[in-house]
């Protein structure tokens, strides 16, 4: 996916929302949780639901994997699902992969190639050539963590380095140079949002993937008025509050209601309107 | 699998060689290629063959990745293998994960619980609460990347902060007091060896991960004088250079020919009788 065509659907669609699908297989509905395949299940039929307010899917990769072959299976059914269904919603695995060349570039494969993947979250730690395998792939997108929701951020990515910035500055400043803002991400935490305006000033063009509004408690206010630039430049990911606004038969029309709840929000803050399709 | 038995380990097999498990589909013999799970019966034939001369054996899951849930099936299949058939020797997933803190709770049970491996290597960009969840897990390692052997490194790692210190000395230090000597351990590049006998200063009872002696050219001579310690401390990783010895029908005796040239190597270079099994 292009960044015009990603502006054009978050103009269309008036929306910086991406569903964040991360099935825990503990709080699915009994419904769900004795049937077959309940993470695609549970996921495929919130998805369904979700995608006329959403932009992008963002898949937990860590929620498949816990299950073994089993969850990976349905992973990959998932992936295929979402790509061939809604082909203009990015498909995004948060993955937080990234190692030597060689392996980076199997990690590539798996993510783009094999699951069709649009997109991917990657760690930034071991610099940049475990970052260009992705931004090799034509029209993928590459993710990395710069100053993430967590307090642990506070302990690397908020460390002055000696040039007098902290890490995740750094990181960016760097990244930015390998890739450009139409194949390169960068995952900013809802709840650094005094840390985007200052960001976003150095960052003009890139868009920024915000976790952290839902139950992380980060402010969506602030972060659209901060962080928002001409194109939009923001997908802002809500998880869990979606995902199990009901653990009853319900939990499809209450994950869309509460969907809908964000939109809303995000039309209050922004003129999705006005939005241009150029970097 | 404790410090002791690990330590144990090493002195009975005389041995500081991790066979490093990256089966890349392209380059497997065509025997093997042309038959069932080639993934899986390649590794597991050369694990075989070589588990007289290592102490452990370290999977790297982007390759089992690359080949969607087809892949997935057989790195758990080869999993449970290793870990039944081998139980003395460390079972290390290489899969280079850490997230916020649910999401790395369900990487944890993933690769300790349903994939049964000893230890998992870890990034350390998104500090404490994405490592903690690993910890909590009694009997296993955390392997955090600390200065890996990728030319990247200088990117990030070795970053001076405004602590006069490089990065990776950062994590190293703060990620000491999450854990101990006895469930985390450090990953440190053979071709970083100029700055092993100060890192091995500073922690003088962690086990070190050392990959790049084989393909990458680091010096296996100067790991070991530097990065040894009384328990022994390394655990020296060669994959390519062992796994594709020969793509021929030999490829299994080859391996074991080219595992036995390391570690020879690696008894030229130091006293194991003299192994103390204590932090």
């Amino acid at each position: 996916m292009t960044y015009k065509e990603l502006c054009s659907s978050i103009k269309t669609r008036q929306s910086f929302l991406c569903l964040g699908l991360d099935p825990d297989y503990t709080k699915l509905p009994l419904s769900v949780k004795s049937g077959k395949n309940p993470l695609f299940v549970f996921c495929k039929e919130i998805a369904d639901e979700v995608a006329d307010s959403c932009v992008a899917f963002k898949i937990n990769t860590a929620f498949f994997e816990a299950e073994g072959s089993k969850g990976f299976s349905q992973l990959e059914e998932l992936c295929h699902y979402l790509h061939s269904h809604y082909p203009t919603h990015l498909l995004i695995a948060d993955a937080k992969r990234a190692d030597i060349g060689n392996t980076s570039s199997m990690y590539a494969k798996a993510f783009f190639d094999t699951l069709e993947c649009d997109a991917i979250t990657l760690h930034p730690y071991m610099g940049r050539d475990s970052i260009e395998p992705f931004l090799q792939h034509h029209g993928k997108w590459s993710i990395l963590l710069s100053l993430t929701s967590n307090s642990g951020a506070a302990d690397f990515e908020q460390l002055i380095t000696s040039d007098g910035i902290p890490l995740y500055l750094e990181v960016m400043q760097k990244a930015k140079t390998w890739g450009s803002a139409e194949n390169m991400m960068f995952v900013i935490g809802a709840t650094k949002s005094a840390y985007v305006a200052e960001i976003r000033k150095q960052f003009p063009d890139h868009f920024f993937l915000v976790p952290g509004t839902g139950t992380q408690g980060g402010d969506m206010g602030a972060v659209i008025a901060a962080g928002s630039n001409t194109a939009g430049g923001l997908l802002i990911n809500v998880s869990r509050d979606i995902l199990y606004a009901s653990s009853g038969s319900d939990f499809t029309a209450a994950a869309a209601s509460k969907a809908k709840y964000y939109l809303l929000q995000m039309r209050s803050f922004f003129m999705f309107d006005e939005i241009k399709n150029t970097p």
